[in-house]
């Protein structure tokens, strides 16, 4: 993960792309991407969805789509100090201990 | 990154909620989380964003809704077969090659 | 169409609230409010999205949902100078001739 | 309005696209758009933003865009039976209890 995020913080530097990278901006840069994720996912069935990476073009769009949430997240996360994947883990035990494994198996409440 | 991929696979497979994680609900489920996390930044200037985090209150708020992100990304990934991490770091590369520095310098054509 | 952005005016003015709707703000709020409408969408099937108004609880939260997506985007095409429903039809128009009938009908390219 | 549902409505159906109509790819296409007009405003500060329509080039494509997230959202509403200026209204009414002028006018805490 540290490898990405220097990579990321290395790429906005080296073109002065610092100034326009404000949270509020890269927010918005994150949700323009994965809205461009949704469009390749709102036609198909579910089931289709789950084997798009077998159709080589669609999964080349979708492997690039999410490359690019991907570097978003990793730059907003990096601008705001805040570690991805310990932010990740700790929010999943919270979600752990909200819906115990007993109650929630299978259940249609949240997933 | 793997921790966080197995742990969040554990976590959806103790409470059979595979069966609802078909990469087209789980990009949905995605694009609903950065949705919350536009709703942290969307009153602030860009200058109130980028302290964000001083604000104790708001703050955890930023951070949990980026760990939810970073859940369903990461399980997104997972269910497609993509390494979250490889994906970034080609997409990179490829943004990279199209927006040489020299080019790119402060430039407003694209962040 | 014009009663309806009238209301939604005095509503933020009545408030001082013009000071942060600015139309990049204002795209925000709506991406947000979108991002809710999804999450009501996100578990179910597709067969089981276009009964959701069946159920007394979802169908109203659905209705909420669309009623604040719809006043964001009044409002947004109010600050802009933008009449909405021309902005639509004169679109439909343009799709139209880029997807005529005959080639079209039932294809996957697009809908 | 009715104009507008009428027109959208005949344009799925002469294309044969209700198919791909249901209320869950409809809400994802619509996140998909205004994930687009997202993109126009990302990289501007919030004054510029509100100068987009004096270019003629940006001007265009936020018109088509708020266009494309209008036209997906009156296909949603109409596949819901859900009147989308009612919705607004019955929307904005509630929000106004909440937020009565006085204690709302100029505070930050929701706009």
């Amino acid at each position: 993960m540290n490898d990405l995020t220097a990579s990321v913080r290395a790429f906005a530097e080296e073109r002065d792309w610092q100034q326009f990278h404000t949270a509020k901006n890269l927010a918005m840069a994150l949700a323009g991407e994965v809205g461009e994720l949704l469009a390749e996912f709102q036609w198909l069935t579910p089931e289709q969805s789950d084997t798009v990476m077998d159709d080589p073009e669609a999964g080349a769009r979708v492997r690039a789509e999410i490359g690019d949430v991907m570097i978003y997240l990793t730059r907003l996360a990096d601008v705001l100090g805040i570690d991805l994947e310990e932010a990740a883990l700790s929010k999943l035990d919270e979600v752990a201990q909200r819906y115990p494994v007993q109650q929630a198996k299978g259940s249609a409440a949240k997933r």
